[in-house]
């Protein structure tokens, strides 16, 4: 790593690779690890990683603040994770039934989580938010679902109203509030009158190109009450924060326990495994809907989970993140304003991101964090300017303190590209 | 294994693991690998696997017949797959964007499957099968696809009509028809209108509780046909026939191209990895359509799906599932007849399915099947009554041999407990 740009880097390999899957790949590549909309500089292919760093194809490294968009917890190859992994894959992974690893996942996550009573699993976070509308709808009977404006809630054509290929009837009877903002959430309470079957809600705003929100208690409280008197079914997306704000849930933190939460992500350093848990009375319900996956009861991620949660239960390890990731925001606000320039730190110090006041997020106009990110990768520091990023429990204050330098050059690019904002 | 039946053996583990996952797993247990539907005898959770052999958590052992519902197509704990992966893992294997075992991947499928120049891979077969339909709609603008009543094209809401937890929008647009049927299918053509997007179909038919069917040459021809007189995009549902029939697709048996077609199962002998592959007119709706998922890039899948198919290409496996599936074909229908009882044997031989002629299958009402499969639960043979069987590479003339003792006590007992059909 070094904060000269490296523009001597041989970047053939990438490149070519990048040609390659011009010919095979779905539109070259597809989804959230296109780089297609990302400012140039970024790589698309990687080879390797451990711990908070990663390599891509040509041999560059970085110090690696997006974790796999989330998954890589405790840094990549956590030894522990891995082990209990190939552990389980040398007695085979994937059988006609599930394996002990699924009881004792279960039991695990039941017993750290105040409101579950009992655990599902799957292999996309969007199976588990999916999953859970269809529990609330079983059990209530009803129709309608309250969601945030702008919120992500995973890929299925039931989220991703209007999108290319989606049919207006895949959406139907959502009904949209603001996070954060009670006298919207009543408004569409109002709409829904008495078919309201659930309201789903992040575990915090995180909106891509927008500032993050933490929940308000009162935001947070008003939607239980809600749900209290409507019989309505509370859905936690915990995808993005869960294990990495609170091991019992994300919102432990605001003291308001949801009848569901969705997980994926972190809760297996990177294997591949999803999950809702539900209280009790949601119990019944998860008898009437049927959803499965060809993988859906591999022990392998299972157990792999069960390390991963063990072991940021063992050794703090939400706690080493949040403090590694208040040294990265308080060092990213001292060089911002030593640089003259305005920004905007939002969110868990766990999950950074940060906005320039001159950009305008809500029209995708981000010319200063595309050239600050552009900047970054170049001398080896991976974030991104469009979407949150993520702190693993790998991550070390050596890794802040290089990072603070390449970042203090990227603040410099700003301010001479655009001045003070 | 012992033709006889294991009464003595000890179950209380799998008994009390039962007991604990009713605490702590939704409904006990879900999906297709809950035992609560199957006849008594069939073990819930399963202790490792080898080839074609796997051992449940009471140590008693089976020879299986169903392959995990399909994705064991090499036998379990293959070493050339598991080292593939373990490879890989040991470089890692989650990561901000793929690795270049995406890019040979893609370029192995497409080089084997005449119809496709494009691959898209996801982590279920129903991620495969709704990207698939959303692509269609994206493609030519239109609503309705066709599909056969009573088929089986995944368990996200769209493909459950009717389902609890379902709305009736959520398969808004959707017409039957019935399989090797051209009158039916010209019939929902009719209703369609100018309004056709697609035709999703299985590469056989495959419903539960019903005899398989395999697609005759006039009804596959006939699909395509009406698809290029429409414009309607022909999905193939090569979830469950996938490599197991022809490495190019299964439909090259029946020398017809579908548009799209969707694999999962077999493609990585367990790792969890599904794919579309695409023909070109279909490239320009994958940059259309938005679609992913955090473990979607996962590159030990990618390794372990390349051994997989390399290894099938390079050994004949589906040759070998071919003759040990005659062998066993055969060997059923002669025990049957030689016991005076009537069975149809249909489907792919790589897929065995058997059904009594004095069960109903359209009514769910199989006693003799399912006293048969218990019969051969408790001796060692792990197949199922409704569901349709799969047969490995790792299967051998000593499987079918050993089977066919057990088998032929089972129908002892089907003829003593039913009388002859």
């Amino acid at each position: 790593m070094t904060t000269k740009a490296n523009s001597l880097r041989p970047t053939n390999k990438d490149a070519a690779l990048v040609d390659r899957a011009n010919d095979v790949i779905a539109n070259g590549m597809y989804g959230h690890q296109s780089v297609a909309g990302l400012p140039d500089g970024f790589p698309q292919f990687f080879a390797r990683g451990e711990g908070s760093h990663l390599w891509d194809v040509d041999g560059n490294e970085f110090i690696d603040f997006m974790c796999s968009y989330g998954p890589i917890v405790l840094g990549h190859r956590h030894p522990s994770v891995d082990r209990a992994a190939a552990e389980q894959q040398a007695l085979g992974d994937c059988f006609n039934g599930p394996t002990e690893k699924m009881v004792e996942l279960a039991e695990l996550l039941v017993g750290i989580t105040p409101f579950a009573d009992w655990a599902w699993f799957a292999k996309n976070g969007t199976d588990a938010t999916v999953y859970a509308l269809s529990l609330a709808r079983a059990q209530t009977g009803k129709r309608h679902v309250l969601r945030a404006s702008g919120a992500y809630h995973g890929a299925a054509p039931v989220w991703m109203k209007g999108a290319p290929g989606t049919l207006p009837e895949d959406s139907a009877y959502q009904l949209l509030y603001t996070y954060n903002d009670l006298v919207s959430v009543n408004d569409a309470v109002d709409k829904a009158g008495d078919d309201l079957a659930a309201i789903i809600v992040s575990a915090f705003r995180h909106d891509v190109f927008h500032d993050q929100e933490l929940p308000t208690r009162e935001f947070a409280q008003g939607l239980r009450d809600i749900c209290d008197a409507t019989g309505a079914v509370l859905i936690l997306d915990d995808v993005r924060g869960g294990f990495r704000l609170d091991l019992g849930g994300s919102w432990e933190r605001v003291g308001v326990k949801p009848d569901l939460s969705a997980y994926c992500k972190a809760i297996g350093n990177g294997y591949p495994i999803s999950a809702v848990l539900g209280a009790e009375k949601l119990q019944e319900a998860t008898g009437k809907v049927f959803d499965t996956g060809s993988y859906w009861y591999q022990a392998a991620p299972m157990a792999a989970a069960i390390a991963t949660i063990t072991q940021l239960q063992e050794t703090g390890g939400i706690g080493t993140m949040e403090r590694v990731g208040n040294r990265l925001r308080k060092g990213l606000a001292a060089q911002a304003e030593s640089h003259g320039l305005e920004i905007t730190l939002s969110g868990p110090v766990q999950l950074p991101f940060m906005t320039f006041a001159g950009d305008d997020g809500s029209a995708r106009a981000i010319p200063r964090a595309a050239l600050f990110c552009n900047e970054a990768v170049k001398r080896g520091v991976y974030i991104l300017p469009h979407h949150n990023g993520f702190l693993s429990a790998a991550h070390t204050d050596e890794d802040i303190a290089k990072a603070l330098e390449v970042t203090d050059v990227a603040f410099e690019a700003v301010k001479n590209e655009f001045g003070r904002a």
